[in-house]
């Protein structure tokens, strides 16, 4: 007798003319997504990906290859459909929608553009909190309101700020306690010294702090849109959605979102390990093994969209593949 | 000055409004593309993918779990629609052709099948021939004329046949002298004794004969629709489209073709590393990276469906993403 619910999805998928686990992570992905919808009969048919772009103070030490301005620029780039985000969900029929959750500067004007600016970008960590406590929670709350005004089975998020796996790094490690040098990579594109440099800035900021709590550590270490991704993962897993976590910046997210409510982390799919040093840590601390590994490294969401399709060819699988005794093929002996 | 189609399509990659390289395996994915079609505008609208079914005389040496029967079960379930490879090629827009290539039993009839017939099954190559030297041509000819006969600015090649991993393993060992062990697996399902059983037999069988050219070891020790694959993938690499290979029997298949034709070799994309092992050694031998790992090993094309996607999105990141220029978005300093 098969009386639970885990045990009905995994009879479903071994009943499908295949050999029993011939389709892998397939397989895998397709029970995650029916065991959260609650149903052997899952449904995949739309996604949105929502990037959220924000400007770190900590740029401003000089710990990326890019300077600050082009966070503005790939905004305006999103919103023109030039930028690989823009080329990759149209080519697999995702929506796409842009959020200034605080790019430096004076607030961009667009029809397409949708504002919940915390501020000109945050201040630099090296020398004090990146945001007040009241501006981390209320990131959160942006982030779920913009969850929730996503049309999608999935939710994607994607994300745009110049100096922002600095930031991601810093905030894994207050949020992990894994070493430093562990969650540092070459970003944009840093030389060796200019790794070595971002890992002596960011070695001296966070021991401006000692053991945070979650919430401390977003105020102290976070970012406008690494928190409000955070914030827009809590609410897809409440609403019982598929969360589709991308590279290195939105896995921080994520560590962020499972460290606040463990229980989101049923919600999530991995979509790409990232080239980017120091994803890998932070997958391992989930626990998760991403679908894709291009050796990506441009943040955007662009891994997440790159999955999208397996997503759902996995419910397809479950839904629309015949099983051996309704086809009338042999099983195994 | 940039003189060559190479170097002007790697400058056309280089000014996309991204880090250098941050595309990884899509970037080098949209050269091999542009290269075949000679252009820096490539394009990748429409796929087919031709599964090709037959027999092996070797099944009946017991080196198989599933009974030969499912050969024609799964050409049915092919033609009904219930197969993975149906609902695949559904979710990612790909057309599917079903080629008989030379199933046991009866000629099955069918609107929608291909009739490519070269017997009911090749004789076992334990104790002689797989098939004749002019029907191993003719299988060549067969698989070309049905790459002609397919639409898609990329192909795809499955098959399906009960015992092909026996087939595929012992033919490759011929072409590229690799040791049996290396090139032997479970196929669709054999447990450690089964295993070695199967090793034992093949290791008799290719013992019967000595060193071969390509065209006597895909005679001695080949499949019908294993060579009518590599004839495939020789037409289709001539009419300079793309190949996308598959798992470990198509690459089986693609070591075959590019023995005959080497220059063959430069249309190819590999799609999926197969769970199967020997399908690491073939992809060492072509010095090929798939694009996805997904411990999947069943065949039927189903790792290609599932790259095809990638496809898409490598050529429009060539035609559709801005450049930096145009984009008005600064550079590295």
């Amino acid at each position: 007798m098969i009386d639970t619910l885990a045990a009905r999805i995994r009879q479903t998928i071994d009943a499908k003319t295949k050999p029993l686990g011939s389709l892998g992570q397939i397989e895998t992905l397709a029970e995650t997504i029916a065991l959260l919808q609650e149903t052997t009969e899952p449904t995949m048919r739309n996604c949105t990906l929502v990037i959220f772009a924000a400007d770190h103070g900590i740029a401003l030490e000089g710990v990326s290859a890019f300077p600050q301005v082009v966070t503005g620029q790939m905004v305006l780039t999103f919103l023109s459909g030039g930028a690989a985000a823009n080329v990759f969900a149209t080519v697999n029929g995702v929506t796409l929608k842009v959020v200034d959750s605080g790019v430096a500067g004076k607030p961009m004007s667009h029809p397409q553009l949708i504002d919940r600016r915390l501020g000109a970008g945050t201040a630099s960590f090296l020398t004090g909190p990146a945001m007040s406590a009241a501006q981390a929670q209320l990131a959160l709350d942006h982030g779920a309101a913009c969850a929730r005004e996503a049309e999608g089975d999935a939710l994607a998020f994607g994300e745009m700020g110049i100096a922002n796996t600095a930031t991601a790094s810093a905030l894994a490690h207050k949020l992990t306690g894994l070493p430093l040098a562990d969650l540092i990579g070459r970003g944009t594109g840093l030389d060796d010294a200019g790794v070595q440099r971002k890992l002596a800035i960011l070695t001296r900021a966070v021991a401006r702090t000692g053991a945070l709590t979650p919430q401390e550590a977003m105020a102290e270490y976070g970012g406008f849109e690494i928190n409000m991704i955070a914030g827009a993962m809590l609410e897809t897993a409440r609403q019982r959605r598929v969360v589709i976590v991308d590279g290195f910046i939105a896995t921080a997210a994520a560590v962020l979102a499972t460290k606040l409510e463990p229980e989101s982390r049923s919600a999530m799919v991995f979509a790409h390990h990232s080239h980017e040093a120091g994803h890998t840590a932070l997958l391992n601390v989930l626990d998760a093994k991403p679908l894709l590994a291009l050796d990506m490294r441009l943040g955007e969401g662009t891994g997440a969209l790159l999955a999208w399709p397996l997503l759902k060819a996995a419910a397809a699988m479950m839904t629309d593949m015949a099983s051996f005794e309704a086809a009338g093929v042999s099983n195994k002996d």
